[in-house]
């Protein structure tokens, strides 16, 4: 059964009513919708085009990057920039290297010595429609276009180079995307303790989600403090949607599931409600999105597409 | 049958006497090795701790890194410092750099999917040591290191920026490695034209080695004039040695292989003696390097290293 917005916040917020509001989701909805738009337009630009020699990595770039998704670390990263009144065009920049270094590592982690997933959001996943090779390369290109694309920022050199080692961080092995990577394959099966999941998690999915929030906030020039609120923002919504992640697939796994359905139990994952039960795990993501939400109060009301981004990313499936 | 310098220089040279005689190739070989110490030492500092957690993917880094082979990347990233009196500890970051990614593509290249080899200088490639995801994600952190280093380089951040499109673009699809990977994968057991097989090389192999001479010149200040020619003597030089290298693969495949002997053969691939025959073959690389080098008058004596740099790489496999 197809889940409405309502529903599915209800469920994350527990109350039986949404946290935000109807209305609030329905604008957020159109945010993220007209967002979502306008970072396709620039993806398409910025990637090579299809008829660039060699022909079939720009295919498979393109395969992976348009398979659909709704562009919440391009859309985090646009809205943290208007928060601070930052220049859209040069964030148009950072949103789609974030998008194609998402889309490399969801590549990568699907093929078969990985996470083996056959399918991503409905479609072939990248090695089953091109094969395990150019599933390699296509990755590999994307994270090196999103460095491509990062230098070419029209910003100063200083700031684009803060904004690439935020970024380097978030994705790499220590406290990074990859280093999440590793733990996830070399604990599957074994006992995972509850703040070894978090680990997992933070690493693999919050770090770049918290650097869509941080790396927007330094290309947008704002103060250390008000950055440090806005990483601590990422952070939590990073963690609560995965924990939102975990729920989906544990109730349904025939329905919002973005790669193919029951994974998790499949792969012998821990997940936050295998380890504490799905009651638990939605007060937890409640509880880490008001926390996250609490971080914006200085931006008074330019906050409020941030606050209501929070509440939406964490209530649903992406 | 272990072939000594001076046989392999007189094979490229084709004229039974080495080009720049005993003494130089051996002067070269001590700066070779001078400096693949120091680059294998940077290279230990700037690679995360093997006590860094998780532990296991900076296992898998390091294993290859600290593989073997001569560091020409580096090595002809220092030579051109050095030539034009660039700072070499500045220098050392880009060249440990070129050396993270230069291991990142072998890494990928050796993967079942793609060259399909068990063994890189003599020990088991990555994918047999640690398993294929493991591989894939050590070679993904290398080339997510390889950027974070770059913008650590201590120089001005506009001279950084040029210095990471130069290597971008390298490694890129539309010119560089990656697409030169994609056509080998591609091409490989069809019919190969000249001028296809020459594309391949230079954009897989020519690209990068092109790239460690000119990011290099960027990073020491060249003038756009010395730039280019320092650029094309890369280019030459990149050509050149991949020539050799199929020669030396189609000559003593049980010999000086870096990969699984007779490879090229196994794999049906088009190579510069199975289009142009040996001896034709040989002396192209003799006239690219004599070009190359041609480029470097405008050095004068402080051209020497990177004369002789190429003449010794052009006439050995690595």
């Amino acid at each position: 059964m197809p889940r409405s917005i309502n529903t599915i916040a209800s469920a994350a917020s527990g109350t039986g009513e949404t946290t935000s509001g109807v209305k609030d989701d329905l604008s957020i909805q159109k945010y993220l919708s007209e967002k979502k738009q306008t970072v396709d337009q620039h993806l398409n630009d910025f990637l090579p085009s299809l008829h660039a020699h060699p022909e079939l990595i720009h295919e498979a770039m393109r395969y992976s990057i348009f398979a659909g998704g709704k562009r919440i670390r391009p859309v985090l990263a646009l809205a943290t920039g208007e928060a601070l009144e930052g220049d859209q065009e040069k964030l148009l920049y950072l949103a789609c290297a974030l998008e194609m270094i998402h889309t490399y590592s969801l590549i990568h982690d699907d093929l078969p010595a990985m996470d083996d997933d056959d399918y991503r959001r409905g479609q072939l996943s990248a090695h089953k429609k091109f094969g395990d090779g150019i599933a390699i390369l296509a990755g590999d290109a994307l994270l090196t276009q999103a460095f491509h694309l990062l230098i070419q920022i029209p910003q100063s050199s200083d700031i684009i180079l803060s904004v690439i080692r935020e970024i380097c961080e978030a994705i790499g092995t220590t406290q990074g995307m990859l280093g999440g990577q590793v733990m996830d394959l070399t604990s599957q099966g074994k006992p995972c303790s509850r703040q070894k999941l978090q680990q997992i998690h933070a690493a693999k999915t919050g770090a770049l989600l918290a650097a869509s929030v941080s790396s927007a906030a330094l290309l947008s020039g704002a103060s250390q403090e008000h950055y440090a609120k806005l990483r601590a923002y990422g952070s939590d919504i990073g963690l609560a949607f995965q924990i939102v992640d975990d729920i989906l697939d544990a109730e349904d796994p025939s329905g919002e599931s973005t790669t193919t359905p029951g994974k998790d139990e499949l792969h012998q994952k821990a997940t936050y409600p295998s380890l504490y039960g799905l009651e638990t795990s939605r007060e937890m993501a409640t509880q880490l999105v008001e926390k996250a939400i609490g971080q914006l109060d200085f931006l008074g009301s330019r906050g409020e597409i941030l606050k209501g981004l929070g509440r939406f990313v964490s209530a649903r499936r992406f």
